[in-house]
């Protein structure tokens, strides 16, 4: 018996029969003893028409009414999840962001939860009845609907949890857990039973098509268990079928590496011969972050002739333009002979928290990826985690090669 | 200088090309000196389709959970009419049901609205802001949304133009005005400038496609001045394009008659030889009333020999099989020879505040329609209207023959 928050995606409430599924299956966790809260994102599709509508009427539209506007997706699933529920003969009701309340900070769109009075519903869940809370949506002091931010109706789901102690939260979607690596890629693939918030966080780059980082960061500050599961097929949250994302105290045999994760959306940026004097990382880098530019690996070679140097660091392909733009309108205060920019590369990274008590874990990954004639060019490393920069070309090869090495492909 | 509420209809806030064109016109009258307020509805077939999911989900739906699903359409077009208005450098905001608030009952679906708080808006429009509120809907002393029903939007703008003392509610619509009678059956028909609470109410059959009949009540009981106008074009309501729905006070040179309603929706049915004696009708509209089914014109004919009698009245067509089972359930009870059922009916009514100051109104549409050949079923009149079922089939050529005799020709 157990106490528990059941969140579907938009895919999971994209028309009504597959709200009526939604119901079916918190009904099936309530009569196997349970207490259980839902929270429902909008529909597929709504959330960028609504957003479609906004950019259509104004470019530069008001956080305040662009929250109004979208927050309207979830206050419809929300409705229609409570007379799902109503009509298998659950006690239900929604509860709307306002209603609850959910308090958020003002910054609107992006809005932060700052408390959630769950007290109401936990009385209500201890005597049956299935409260439906719209995802993604708050209300600010000011009484003024927010918003979470694209993904936000994770960390709403697991905000509620931790508001209401749960025992866990388990987040139906399209994908039926967290693997160890991208089985579109590598077929021996296999699907972790668990997995520690620290590395789900560094998985992000796989993570982010299951669930939003910031919801981890909030399951991780709180200590929910969280559940990463599908909503299709007939298995339930209890049944545990998807990974679980919990502390790291709650693995017994802990993997050195528990999975690879890569990203494809690199660029690697290199300032030839510039000049290799103190202050000279600041005067890069402060441009680009005041740009909003975020830069991800750096690396700074060791002095040509003593004068100059090499500087590497990569950005997103999306803002690779912008930042050479930003390079070279600083180019007189720089000081640097030429710029070489790259968009033929991937970043992989080698995850596991077993790392910390593990040595050699950086030198098999070299050697693997040596032995197969693939070329690092960037390293960067963390407790946890050993990413390297490689041309694109060999993501594939690089993948299963790596995948083999770290013992993680499925033995069947 | 005056303070204005402009409520926008479906179609008027269809896309966000129209929405745009929405803040046009009340930036428009904000820049001629006016105080200005702004209710919309939902986007046109957005209501339509939120109510679809509703009855796919559950056929007998919760009305508190239908509520906030179907609040959601009138939430967004407020929002996205205030971005529309910022975009034009006018200062705005929306304002929900719950946030106002507008408190209603708690008859979900169909509320009726107990109290507005309209000081901190009718405030922020003396500073030249222009508050834009979610037609339809409210909220209930127990923090529930709530809904007034299709077509309540009419009602939320009258409701609110009299919280803050507005000096004209113009509704823009998709009709021009209020007009003698149907332009598509009569081209000499004319827009009327001004018509009174009274006749607009008996006008229903017209008017409930410009305007929602408790809208029209709650304006007469408020004295609120309504115009009806049409949101294309580049009038905006001081200009008085439209038609004005005012006091009968307001009107200097009253015609006799001032429109010529008619409605198809009707079916006649007779009791032949229903037993003649006290509580006759009882019996037989009673179960009728039970069933909810609407009598609207009834007419007792004398008796044929002292024991029986026809009865005769007319219902919806919708509700003549309905109601023609009733009455045969209770034969026994009743004691009729027969049941004679009729759809081929029309009903014209002739309405005119004027009437209760002349004669011969009612003689001048009887000896017209006789010139015609034209026979009358039903007769049946109030103070200000008398209403004629006819043979349907003379529908067109009753009504110009009668539009003509009244003086209600266009002239041009």
């Amino acid at each position: 018996m157990a106490r528990l928050v059941l969140k579907f995606g938009g895919t999971s409430v994209a028309d009504p029969t597959r709200i009526k599924n939604v119901a079916l299956k918190a009904k099936a966790e309530l009569d196997a003893g349970h207490q259980v809260a839902v929270v429902v994102s909008a529909m597929s599709g709504v959330t960028n028409q609504l957003v479609e509508y906004c950019r259509q009427i104004a470019p530069m539209y008001d956080a305040r009414e662009y929250d109004a506007v979208v927050a309207s997706g979830e206050q419809v699933t929300a409705g229609l999840t409570a007379m799902a529920l109503q009509e298998l003969g659950v006690q239900s009701r929604s509860w709307q962001g306002w209603q609850l309340p959910i308090l958020t900070d003002d910054v609107h769109a992006k809005a932060r939860i700052k408390s959630i009075d769950g007290d109401e519903i936990a009385k209500r869940m201890a005597a049956g009845e299935i409260p439906v809370i719209p995802g993604f949506q708050g209300v600010s002091e000011r009484h003024r609907i927010t918003t979470l931010g694209r993904g936000g109706s994770d960390t709403s789901a697991v905000a509620i949890a931790a508001a209401i102690k749960a025992d866990r939260c388990d987040i139906y979607t399209d994908v039926d857990g967290v693997y160890t690596t991208d089985p579109r890629i590598v077929t021996k693939a296999k699907k972790l039973a668990k997995i520690t918030y620290e590395e789900m966080l560094e998985m992000a780059s796989l993570g982010a098509k299951v669930l939003q980082t910031r919801s981890v960061e909030m399951a991780m500050n709180h200590r929910v268990r969280v559940q990463v599961l599908s909503s299709f097929g007939n298995a339930v949250g209890s049944d545990l079928p998807g990974t679980l994302v919990v502390d790291e105290e709650e693995i017994v045999e802990q993997e050195v590496v528990s999975g690879i994760a890569y990203s494809r959306d690199e660029a690697k940026i290199t300032l030839v011969r510039v000049a290799d004097k103190p202050g000279v990382a600041a005067k890069i880098f402060g441009p680009l972050s005041d740009a909003a530019i975020n830069v991800d690996m750096i690396v700074q070679n060791i002095s040509h002739d003593g004068r100059s140097t090499d500087m590497t660091f990569t950005t997103s392909r999306t803002d690779l333009d912008r930042a050479v733009q930003v390079l070279e309108s600083n180019r007189d205060a720089l000081d640097y002979e030429r710029i070489v920019a790259d968009k033929g590369v991937v970043k992989l990274s080698v995850i596991g928290v077993g790392m910390r008590s593990h040595t050699g874990v950086a030198q098999r990954m070299f050697q693997t990826l040596a032995d197969k004639g693939v070329n690092i060019q960037v390293i960067s490393t963390s407790e946890i985690k050993i990413s390297v920069l490689i041309d694109e070309a060999y993501t594939e090869l690089a993948l299963r090669a790596l995948h083999t090495v770290y013992g993680l492909d499925a033995t069947q």
